[in-house]
């Protein structure tokens, strides 16, 4: 007899790197299952260190990291996991990413300008990453710079879900800051039942050199709710500056939403004082107490992230995440 | 003595594929050189059969095709002469595809969608296409789609700068016929001098079963003459449908823009019917006169990629082709 | 406990282009399954859209495709489906491919022309392809251009032994109608008994310029049965040609078998004018009612192809179908 | 400034093997340069070690190696030297292999083979090299392997050439020594002015078990004098046999024209006492002085491939080599 | 129902090349199982063939090859080995090479030479290799060549306890030969219980034209064992010269202790006419009863490849070998 | 006339990260250019942004970038800088890194570690270098990492010039701190003039557990003038360590010589406290006045790869640069 057998198990298992653990902590806890020990260390130089404590030979990884700053460093901590589980001869690593870093960086708006989004999917796929999953990306198409499959999962029916229980349908209006997420108010405005859209706009005649920006509010807002979304709030200069404008435009009422909390320095002085009633995020992004404020609700993005990996494990249909049918 | 020496001139050799002859001629017109004859002809089974009729060895090789109807076809032809100047020894393949196929793809919208417009972006790398030149993407990111270099040149100041011309800029306002294109409008805008927005929406409450859809029009729009954007026209069901909500809305007047005449049937019909008081699109695509009508307006786009081809070939800056400063 | 277990099954998944559904159903049916339903529809322009209508993460999948006219679109079709299949994470995919499309263009017989074969080889393996099964290439090399595990599986035996049903083996030639397939000619003989082989000859003299070609039997026909083979019919010219020239040498009877039934326009009306007693083909390609006359036979395909994706499938050996011990 | 200038022009070196340094020596002569100095030297082990000993860095090399016994050997020496001409930044890497090695596993004959001229292909693109020249591949599919420019010259024209000197056209029959090999024999016999064309068949019958297989001719041979070609010759069992069936079937004289004289023992014996008039080959692999016998003619394929290299630097159409118009 | 299931399991299988069948034999006694039978011969020219006597479908296959002279042709063979079991669909294919061929040619040591160790690692993954298990690398960074997961086994745990089963640990020092393999005869001195270490140093005044090269040991060994450890022995000139340097310098006895017993002529020779008191070695590679001399002692390496392709094949952790914790 | 054609000239371009301005000033200087004007500025969240000032179409772009902490920012903006080079049209790409990050990293030490510096390559091959120059990589077959060619510059001779001049060649022994750098010791003390070697060794009893590691030195520095070398110094533990051992044991006097100083924290402290007499490092990282101390000296790497990249960009020899010979 020229052959040996062996019964296969799929066996799935949990890393996490440094920047976000209590995220893969709740994510683990929602699975029921625990975290790979996972050794993992800084070189006074900056160059980082990582072994797995267990061996995962033949198993299905999924390695979860959130990208806060450092960025770039948990992006090579990210890098390094990856290639350790590829030589330790995993047998599919699945990268989470529920914050994709880089991702605005999507296209060249002027010339000799870097596609740092692309460049950081060419990056996970040469380490050793076989798929994706990821929360909210900056624009869908970075579902495109990835070479395998993405799973991108939606967090707007859970924001959604909560601001309706909070004002209802009637008299609110979704607001985009710009003019670049007009679509994706679209979807907030289909989910909260219909209601009107509009959007703030900076208006600039180039034809006349130097001339300043003004910005405008283009829909109904007035004696309204509005509800101003966003993927993302990084330093908060545009959003408090949007929910300045409503105001000035005779909004009755602002509440913010946005999946990702970057709050970089000084988005939570500005967000606080902003005069918006609710800022609602998740925890895509780690947020210290200090940054936190009174108005700030943050819900939880690890159930959403611990249905997708136990789909994608089992070989489930993840559709039902993307559609938003929490 | 152990080595031969030779000198070294870049040769530009331009390639057309049969999809749009009448466009390469005009760009080989504008940069004083000729097309590079070649054997073209269908199997009787669709097959395609390509040949060049002279030498393109260590030649710096620009392939126009366009992408009418039968798109897949005119498509496979151009992967098919890749192919052939590569195993020719081509220095080096330069992609021209004034509209870029399957733009619309992007995305995964819902499971287990392809993302068709990748899928070229890879297909043209397989067969050896080392860069590429496009107008107006769809979206912007499928630059990143491609591995490699890409010049993306904008046809809105060549549309915008006509449009002044006919309307001014007094009592103008920019409008998008759905909220995915709102940015660019809002480019339109700047362009034409500082003008306002609006944009047409699709209104629908997803927690209602089986409600209509509306059409409203956020924006002031009220006896304005009205400049409808798109990057492309297909079959000009949205957009005509965007004239008549305008109209209702009291719109004085509507100019249609884009850039690329899809003009799927039946397109011309209903622009022709639309009540739109002029059409104004570019030749990216072939327009036969079967759908030409008397309200249409055809600017030559030749004569920006003659300048991104030579820009390309003497290794100078397209930058301010992407600017739009033409 | 830092793992969850899963227990795998392999599950098959037969998928099917728009190209020839009744091949796909007599092989769904063959392997008592159904066809995965799928989405799949044209835009006005002639891009193509699908979807699958059923989750496929994990599973084993076959997509099947034939190459009639309009080829070029069917091969799209059967690239976009493999990159939807890929990105909804499929576990394997195997093109089906009964008929490889540009199987002729497998080499440059002159310069500066294309090897489309390994084009179309290399496209499936850029799409997502990690495997094909196809039947009776032009020449076995092809094989060859295929990054990864072919099935190549033969019909001679299918068509040779229903020839023999027909006629016997005495008084019996086989012909190969040009000088490139006398080999596979030799296959037939030995397949039929160790029957005589003859060739049609076009003879030239390179030396006298505009000297006229002729042709040529060389091999004993005269007073037998000439079974003239191929892989495939085309326009039916070099063929019904080589049925002249063989009545015209005294044969008595002439059989075409070929395995790939192309029968472009005006193969029908040559075929059936040709003299042949009998043209006996497969159905690897849809034959429809209008092509279809009194002389011709049609053989199913379906069994061999089902047994080879049953064999693949469950990793057996597919080696008795390549050599024709069906 | 922020750049600094470097007039370019393209060095041309050549690099030899140590298979066959006579035939190397001879094409640098026809290029009236020199062949690029080399260490190379085999361990004990049977590793081999190269080194140039000028430096490459930017030129267009050119290495070219024979493949006669020991063939892995040569073969493993010309990847090294790939693999250190591309560390040592050579501009561009051209492999000339005159006799192409594993060309005979071009298919997989049976289920579980390997396909070794894909394997070769793939390792020489995987060394480095960038083109590939070769002469009268065993099939011209093997120009598809290789995913880049081959430059596939034909030897027929030389051979013929002087086959016609030495007999002319009158009452001269090609003669192919298999079925397999008919297709190149039609075109000596254009070349040769028209003649007419024979082959040898081995018949068997596979209804039979364990029937003996007998060769025929088929063709006019009789009181003709026959040309009987290959592309290569390797022990020689298969063409004297041909020539004891042609003599045996009335044929005048037989002249043996073949490509590569691969000489396998006992090749030179059984050629000598073949009956053959004449065995006519090149020297695209060495001919020792004890494989040599009265009726061998050994044409030098130097010039052929001097040329191809020339035109390949010089960028010019190397498509009249391919015609065999030389 | 759209799907058909069935049930998995893993298969082992083992192959061996021609190199070394009577380890391969040891490996498959150890596992319980039997050698895949193989078809295998050269041509010739040496060309080399194999075809495997059983079906691979997705099996986990694991080929052994041993890389004695002449080495270049076992590597071609297993090359051929992977790209014939990659076509035949194996499921995973490990490369098993105790001894890495070229494992000294690591790195350019001058301009202009090859890194052959990587060019080999790269090889073995073109032709299809997944994975790679070895013995005692030339020095750990190979690994890192081999883009996949590699197993790096080693032996210094079987020669150690056996010599210190010999000689105990009182006394003994052990000696680098040269200056390159201090740091492993640092883990030779821990494992044999912190015994002392020792070099041996070719000095040489770079600043003196033309001064000759002394060999002199640094460390104490007067009066002392020496345990000389190496990893490979070659032609036997190193290793001997450091013999008699050690033996003039006062050593009482010395052993030699190596993993790799390449055995180039004349090492057997030189070994035991060196004055060194026994010589262990591995077999990895077959050394042939006409290289045995008194002297020698042969570890059977058998057992530790078997157990670490039971890891591999059932997922468990082979550090413990790594470790060499045996 | 179907082409055009351009003169070429080859064009070198210099661009600098933010890591270490001073050198590549220093570089541009030797070679008597400015460095490329760039913009380049960190997002609030960690990240980065650059874009060239100026065109770099169709330019040799040499991208300079040193690794101190913090390291991985560094590593991505090298990354972000040559994604937008190949996407600005940059003809070749060269990494010049004169410190290689994560060097250290190059093997396997235990089980599940990852080997980053071969993930580093990767990296830096996937954003699309072509070259890479480097200075003293920790162990040459860092070299074998990258697929493409590798300038590997040393600084022995530029160091060992300086020492000599300082102390000359009598009573001086070169000193490794541990037994992995007694090569490189040996090339050391060559360069000196043929002077004695030694090295520090960590002994254990591995059969012994929780035995202690005690150092001792191997090797004759009673009295004499001790060169202690190593390729980088990080925190400067082991370094100092070995000068007290070095003392200890009787050395008359201690000078450290180091190419990289990465200088981690508390290592400039410990080296003025070692009790060396001097310490000799190079600018390959920046050294900032904070870290500076009496007995430090830093000798200018800055006219090496000047050398080199004139040497790269004008296709000449870099052998010399390589040898030492400088």
């Amino acid at each position: 007899m020229s052959e040996l057998s062996y019964n296969v198990d799929k066996k799935l298992v949990l890393a996490s790197g440094r920047a976000h653990p209590e995220l893969a902590e709740e994510i683990a806890k929602a699975l029921e299952t625990e975290l790979l020990p996972m050794s993992a260390y800084d070189f006074a130089n900056g160059e980082i260190y990582v072994r797995s404590g267990e061996s995962v030979r033949g198993k299905d990884v999924f390695i979860i990291q959130s990208f806060p700053a450092p960025l770039n460093n948990w992006l090579m901590e990210q890098l390094i996991m990856i290639d350790s589980m590829k030589r330790a001869s995993a047998r599919r690593i699945t990268v989470v990413a529920p914050f994709y870093p880089y991702a605005r960086q999507d296209k060249k708006g002027r010339g000799r300008e870097p596609i740092s989004a692309r460049l950081v999917a060419d990056l996970f796929k040469t380490a050793g990453a076989d798929r994706l999953i990821s929360v909210d990306l900056h624009t869908a198409q970075i579902q495109g710079f990835f070479d395998g499959p993405v799973d991108h999962l939606m967090a707007i029916p859970l924001l959604a879900d909560y601001i309706r229980g909070r004002v209802g349908s009637d008299n609110v209006t979704v607001v985009s800051p710009d003019t670049g997420r007009v679509r994706v108010a679209e979807q907030w405005a289909d989910r909260l039942g219909g209601v009107p859209l509009a959007f703030v706009h900076k208006s600039r005649d180039l034809t006349v050199p130097n001339q300043a920006v003004s910005k405008t509010v283009v829909g109904q807002i007035e004696g309204r709710t509005c509800v101003l979304i966003d993927d993302m709030i990084d330093t908060g200069g545009t959003i408090s500056g949007a929910v300045r404008v409503l105001k000035d435009a005779g909004a009755k009422d602002v509440i913010i939403a946005a999946t990702h909390a970057v709050f970089s320095e000084p988005a939570s002085q500005r967000l606080a004082e902003s005069g918006a009633r609710e800022v609602v995020v998740t925890n895509t992004l780690p947020i210290p107490e200090s940054k936190r404020f009174d108005a700030l609700t943050v819900l939880s993005i690890a159930p959403l992230i611990a249905r997708a990996i136990k789909e994608v494990f089992e070989d489930g249909s993840v559709t039902s995440l993307f559609d938003g049918n929490v």
